[in-house]
């Protein structure tokens, strides 16, 4: 089985299944969701996405009931019938099944959403380019909830320019990608933006934090604005289903290549990390 | 049948009635809206609405092709099944069925949802009461979309505080409520907030608009403050699930009241055009 679907208990394939039309994600984006890398049919930091998965709905105020423990060994259901290889684990919680009012429904249970599909991951060399995109989005964007719709917009500017992903910003502030992280490096150091209601607290940024810290390469949470990102030594485009990887380009200017040793270290202590943890090497 | 429900051509219940897990409403909100006042099986300014969800999905890149005719047909095999009295009728299309990725699928037809609901309309001298919410949304608000998660935690918060609608502000500025729109009548003459990205152009406002120009009544297009609201001859509230009500209270502090004439004056105008088109009289 390529592409593995699963609703409230329920296994089949994706392309073929169903929900209720009243789920409140089909009328109000009313659900949280989160994903992860699998190698051989081992996640990679399964912990750390579920906290944040766990947090999104405590943010939202998401009665998912379902503990972690119980969500795990549903995951561990859908886990053997993985492909071998990369492949991403989406997870999707909603309010539940209501008629249709904006208001939280007093009854509804969440429901649970799952998907397993082939993950191709880029190179670690994979030479990524930005295209900048005003961010228009809401002040929820530390929540990670399917209102995605500026996302969408931002990810299909940026194909149609060419370009690997968006670069989100709001007037001259970087905040990240349509569905990355972006990070800087400069003078040896890691620039990372503020964590607060306009980015994603990104989980491939707090691993590169902890290798950071492991391997006394400082790092530094502030601001970072359009003009430094341009002038940085290297600017990196971070997710779950690109690990971390380098930009060379935005729109057509070139870009970093300034620090690649360093580039390239966090490379490998992020590849050791994932070999560690799944016995995978990338 | 109380509630009907639609999805590309099957009627049934919509409680029982399921859609493809893969629609992108499901994962990224990727869809638009309109809804509609029904009086004994006759629309309320229909085409005003289809007007308002075409341009939504000319806004959203959605390429729904069906005829504004077809879709006429579409409904009009619905409304003799619904009741007497007064209903809503829901319609939503949605970018497609496609595996979750941002971009726009190259292939994905658009999916049409509707629905009937009965519709409780308040009774024109309903004391509304408002609670302010910041408004924290994005800069998509002049499309009708379905990523209404902030519209879900105002809606919430103003239930919450006994309020009957959130008075949406972006610092002092007034925008609009969780699902209506906020006018302002002062010094005689009916005042809107401009018609940009932060607000929905509301149906039940041009109807006003119409209303007010065809009896010499004043209208005035601008920025309404906060201060200014709450200093209003009359603050009204308006949607398609409303028509026109007044406001009584913000958050326990009183309001209005002070030009009730002119006020009764819009909702007989308002109560005429609905009798015109639909023969009854609310």
């Amino acid at each position: 089985m390529q592409n593995i679907g699963y609703f409230n208990g329920t296994i089949g394939n994706p392309e073929e299944m169903v929900i209720p039309l009243c789920d409140r994600s089909v009328f109000f984006g009313d659900a949280v969701y989160d994903a992860v890398m699998i190698l051989d049919q081992k996640p990679f930091t399964l912990d750390l996405h579920l906290d944040r998965l766990y947090n999104s709905c405590r943010l939202a105020e998401i009665p998912f009931t379902m503990s972690r423990d119980e969500l795990k060994k549903e995951i561990h259901r859908l886990l053997p019938l993985a492909d071998m290889g990369s492949t991403m684990l989406y997870i999707q919680v909603t309010r539940g099944t209501a008629p249709r009012k904006h208001e939280f429904p007093a009854d509804a249970k969440p429901n649970l959403i799952m998907m397993i599909k082939p993950l191709p991951l880029p190179p670690w060399n994979k030479r990524a380019s930005l295209h900048p995109v005003e961010d228009l989005r809401f002040q929820y964007c530390n929540i990670k909830t399917t209102n995605l719709l500026p996302n969408v917009f931002a990810a299909q500017k940026a194909t149609a320019a060419g370009a690997t992903e968006a670069l989100l910003h709001r007037g001259d502030r970087v905040t990240e990608a349509a569905h990355s992280s972006i990070l800087m490096l400069k003078d040896g150091a890691l620039a990372m933006p503020p964590l607060d209601e306009l980015i994603l607290p990104s989980v491939t940024r707090k691993i590169l934090e902890k290798l950071c810290a492991e391997n006394h390469i400082p790092t530094e949470v502030r601001i970072i604005t359009m003009s430094e990102l341009l002038e940085a030594d290297e600017i990196l485009l971070c997710s779950t289903t690109k690990n971390v990887i380098y930009v060379y380009d935005v729109d057509g200017q070139p870009v970093g290549g300034k620090d690649q040793a360093l580039a390239h270290k966090l490379q490998a202590l992020f590849a050791d990390e994932i070999f560690k943890e799944t016995g995978v090497r990338l």
